[in-house]
């Protein structure tokens, strides 16, 4: 079963269509044919030559929904039809993206396959809060977890994550935040601070800060829904809204020869 | 201590110069000084206006060693004489890479500060490598971990790591290469896949791949030296030197009316 064709999966970012890679934007202009899932911007598709088809295979109401199996079967028509198909992806193809099925399966018909890594929104979203993933003297690690796991239920591997000391990075969990807080309050972890994103990087972000107990009344509140992250651990005490606290701390000490007039190298 | 200036952090990513994304090719456009690091792209600097100084801080045998104090009062400086500092940092500003420290400092004097996330090492090298970090019915989750604390011990969430069923990807570790191994042994993992990656993107990338027992031989033997990662986990086993393993697998069975080359919808 040798075909001729390619498939290029393209990490998208985040949300905002500014933080797709130069590289992921030359496989879109060198594109036979687009396709897309839900959290991709639109704006992304205009890098796409215009003749190229531009298909919407994502997961969202009202849509038809497409198995994993049909997704497969359409890169591949697409890829033989079209010579080049660019699979667009939110956030990173391989950070719970389902990337490697789409890449065994077009594996076993011999096309080319080519990976750009995208920006993951576990990573990217936090920062762009002011949250560092690690901060020196705070934390010396992060897990990032699906909260879902094929058989539907909560994944085995939370219980263990709120007992550890890494900043805690939850994607898909929206839906199950209140099983998730009872989970890390069960370790003893009430107190550490939590946050939830909803559209991070775009103009319309949602932002619910405050800690685990607080948290599921701070999202209902702002009305957080899905897709969304939660990040939980002390690194989340860091965001930009306690800039007040950052007033108040006194610089570093600096050398009595210290002018920040004058550049020194 | 108000000043007038601005700092913008820009993530390079990984290795690859296409890697960084549009809004930090932005930023460098826009850029009155640049303060780079040791694993960013000199091809990135060209971006910079031609008359805009560009002021290497980073950490290589060789160069003069610079504090992060040292570095924090370079970026004002310069934000002040210049208007706006872009902080090129390899991979993400937050992964690993103390932009958290520099934010506060600018916001202690009252600059802007922006930042512009970048693909990490830890999420983007594995996938090139077809290697994705998460895999339906094999894993649900990864752990990203730094070797070295900065007492210089080895960090103590390595040995939780070890236990979990997470993919564990250690940054900075290439140094102490036989004391994680160890570490994962005694887990009970001697025989779980692992692999090893030095200048991941690039065109002089180096892989040593085997499990957790072999690993160091494969380093030694293939002259990975540091910077590099570590990726332990059965996820490692879907490597594409593994691509016999696939062509002899059977694809997923196809509706009887599938017809690759006519496109569905």
């Amino acid at each position: 079963m040798k075909y001729k064709g390619k498939l290029t999966l393209v990490g998208a970012g985040p949300g905002d269509p500014e933080l797709i890679s130069l590289k992921g934007i030359k496989a879109l202009q060198q594109a036979g044919a687009v396709l897309y899932d839900a959290l991709v911007h639109p704006d992304l598709l205009q890098y796409a030559p215009a003749e190229a088809p531009r298909i919407f295979v994502g997961k969202r109401a009202g849509h038809h929904h497409r198995s994993q199996q049909q997704i497969n079967q359409l890169i591949l028509s697409y890829a033989l039809s079209y010579g080049h198909v660019v699979r667009l992806k939110g956030g990173d193809p391989f950070v719970f993206g389902r990337g490697q099925e789409e890449v065994e399966y077009a594996r076993i018909f011999e096309l080319e396959v080519e990976v750009v890594p995208g920006i993951s929104s576990a990573t990217a979203l936090p920062g762009l809060q002011g949250v560092p993933l690690t901060c020196r003297g705070i934390n010396e690690s992060f897990w990032v977890l699906t909260a879902t796991t094929r058989g539907g239920k909560l994944s085995r591997d939370l219980q263990q994550a709120a007992h550890s000391a890494a900043t805690v990075v939850i994607l898909m969990g929206m839906r199950r935040l209140r099983q998730i807080c009872d989970c890390f309050r069960q370790a003893g972890k009430g107190q550490t601070p939590a946050m939830a994103i909803q559209h991070g990087s775009l103009p319309h972000e949602k932002v619910a800060l405050g800690t685990v107990d607080s948290l599921p009344q701070e999202v209902a509140a702002k009305q957080i829904g899905t897709p969304g992250i939660i990040i939980i651990g002390e690194v989340v005490g860091l965001h930009t809204a306690s800039l007040l606290k950052w007033a108040h701390r006194q610089p570093e000490p600096t050398s009595p020869s210290f002018n920040p007039f004058i550049p020194t190298s």
